[in-house]
């Protein structure tokens, strides 16, 4: 194939890497500048990431959270998308190499994110599924579903137990996501599903190093969320070091000494890495890496020297006034997707804009039915008032009228029947190490 | 593991295997019966078939033409479900042997449908897939999506035009259907969103070797679909007989001369055979098969021979009074899971029921927007009563409230807006021959 020819004309090219929050946001900031906008990516969609942990726990389908880029950006006459995958970029002829051939750009917006690290234990990645995309979803999906229905079938106690034990490493927002909503499936979605089995008596264990669940909240509303969590029968073990993982569970070190949790279901929600896309940019342009592989970037989110590529979410550090690294949330790549476009839509009419200021407007969490935590800087809230804070939230946040329609009403069977419908394994088991019968 | 005991103590076992249309009635006609009732499946859902095509399209969801076994069995005290691939069947024993272990039945339904057939070229299952599963919708949703992204990028016009030609072989009704939901999505779904190529000049052909499309339909309404599929941009070409397909597209002949169509994308609509469990339960009971390979049953819909092992749905030939066999349709399946429901129930009792008696309520087919055809034997109905007939049917049939309000609102939602939702490459395309790039 050859290089498509953009019919841009003389107009500035804006050429924006990843459908993400920040992505996405920086070409609707765009609408009315005169600029032939560019968005890349090597899905056609783009993915609220923040419910993901519901497609993976059955209670919604891909569909749900996952909007087609071309029809968010359909009536932007402005904006095209470029379904591609990035293999490079060179700076010095201001061009980006994709498997579908280069694109030239004027200004470049690098918003790629973020995938997980296993810190250098790539190999816990088959037994330790991470949640990022649509496609570990339905792994991770599958592999709840199967360990009920293979312990169904186990009439060895200690072989049931194995595959009735559920062990979600990282006790962030998303670990905490997944082990409230397991708590939830196993005590009241499920009951009734089995003849053999009681759902209710799986163990759900949710692993930190840090001392406490949800770290990164005030310790009263990590104490309120470790009380939830406790009371949907999940076990939180702070203070550990996993050392190791393999199909039949997970081993760890507390306080020096060993330990080991056997369970045939684990899940990884504790590292992210950024995107390697940063690292080659560092190399090209100079820019310096934090050591998350983030790019430090300027207060207008440029990178040094470099004022034509901005690079914005979770694959940038951005330091604030105090110093401090901005976290890697779904606001904070919004805000700066919005910035980024702002800034090249100032700077087309010879304008500038002031450096990037992020607006804290609060973090909230959610641990199961009426229970959530809401930090809002002095006001820290949680229980039922957060959890109806967060649902709200989230809706008027999804994209597309149309799915916020059809999760609000999926939400509302849940919330009256308990039921979730999407408890669909597809593709049935294979040999996959995590649900295979081999020791 | 060990195989399973169910302490079913000295109630009469049922073992269904299948939980398709057949396999599903059988198991809830037996609600009342004193009998434990084992239902096998390799999955852990119910589809519904007829829905599928919506599903490769992109308007539907998995989960809302899927529903968890369990679910539907929930609170059929006297039933349970094992989700076990049935590797054999040993008639002398009693016994079904699976990869979970051996179940022991008085009783055994046999449901388990069949599957594609390329009439012994199974070489072209690569290129051209065919619609009988979930994985089987995701993976021709993803061709159809990519080829129109691969299109857009490509600017030489003979390798677009590739891109942008669809062949759907055979003209039964998924075939129809398939072909007319392509010819909506490039003429109204995709409108706009691209900016090189213009979606609704694709070609999308529908083959057949019978000389016109929908041949179980009477003629008039052939004609009519032929008709209504034309107006949408379908090409449908008759009489001919495909002979090789490849990546690039698919060779024919008609009345002798070799032709070929250039075309990314290919779908098989076109034959079935029997599950392999067939053959294996002819060898083992002597019971014959006729040439699709479905065992040829008793009026009571029993093997030849062995009362205990009833056969239904597609893997069943069942000749009526008049010679004919039924067709492999829902509507067989679920009238002969319902009477081998009732007959084992009345054997129970010390009954016996009259012979199995096919009521055909009708035939429909949709084709698009405002286009269905039904055949109720001496009343023909085509054109909007039609559809809206078959919309109604759908709905009423889907199992599931939830899933009914669900799907009754997307298909408002496509109505008006002639959106679908659910426009998801999962996951990106691969090296797969179908949507790569070398030739």
């Amino acid at each position: 194939m050859t290089q498509s020819q953009d019919n841009s004309g003389s107009r500035h090219r804006v050429v924006i890497l990843g459908g993400g929050f920040g992505g996405m946001e920086a070409a609707k900031a765009l609408r009315q500048a005169p600029a032939e906008v560019t968005l890349v990516d090597r899905r056609n969609y783009h993915l609220f990431q923040p419910l993901l942990y519901q497609v993976a726990t059955g209670g919604l389908s891909a569909a749900d959270i996952a909007i087609p880029l071309r029809q968010i950006l359909r009536r932007q006459a402005n904006a095209r998308v470029r379904m591609a995958q990035v293999a490079g970029i060179e700076p010095g002829k201001r061009l980006v190499v994709t498997d579908r051939g280069e694109i030239p750009y004027d200004t470049l917006v690098v918003a790629v994110g973020a995938s997980h690290s296993y810190f250098g234990n790539e190999s816990w990645e088959r037994f330790a599924p991470g949640l990022k995309d649509l496609e570990n979803a339905a792994e991770i999906r599958a592999r709840i579903l199967s360990a009920f229905e293979m312990a169904e079938q186990e009439t060895n106690p200690a072989a049931r137990r194995e595959w009735l034990s559920f062990v979600i490493i990282g006790a962030g927002p998303t670990g905490v996501e997944l082990a409230g909503t397991l708590g939830e499936i196993s005590r009241d979605t499920l009951r009734g599903d089995f003849r053999n089995i009681r759902t209710e008596e799986a163990s759900i264990f949710v692993l930190d190093l840090a001392s406490r669940v949800l770290p990164g909240f005030p310790g009263d509303l990590s104490s309120a969320a470790e009380h939830s969590l406790i009371r949907l029968g999940v076990r939180p073990v702070n203070g550990v070091r996993v050392v190791d993982v393999d199909h039949r569970g997970v081993t760890f070190e507390r306080q020096g000494r060993r330990e080991r949790i056997a369970a045939r279901t684990v899940i990884w929600a504790a590292g992210v890495q950024a995107n390697p896309l940063g690292k080659i940019l560092s190399e090209r342009t100079g820019a310096p890496l934090d050591r998350a592989g983030r790019l430090l970037v300027e207060p207008d989110c440029s990178l040094p020297g470099h004022p034509e590529i901005l690079v914005i979410g979770d694959l940038a550090c951005f330091r604030t006034a105090g110093g401090q690294a901005l976290p890697g949330l779904a606001p904070v790549a919004m805000q700066q997707g919005r910035y980024a476009g702002k800034l090249i839509a100032a700077r087309l009419r010879g304008q500038s804009l002031p450096p990037f200021r992020y607006k804290n407007k609060g973090t909230l969490a959610t641990i199961g039915r009426h229970h959530a935590v809401a930090d809002f800087g002095r006001l820290h809230v949680h229980g039922a008032p957060a959890w109806f804070l967060w649902l709200f939230v989230h809706l008027l946040y999804l994209v597309g009228f149309q799915n916020r329609v059809l999760v609000a009403i999926q939400w509302a069977f849940h919330y009256f029947s308990f039921s979730r419908r999407a408890r669909l394994i597809v593709p049935p088991p294979s040999a996959e190490p995590g649900v295979d019968e081999q020791a």
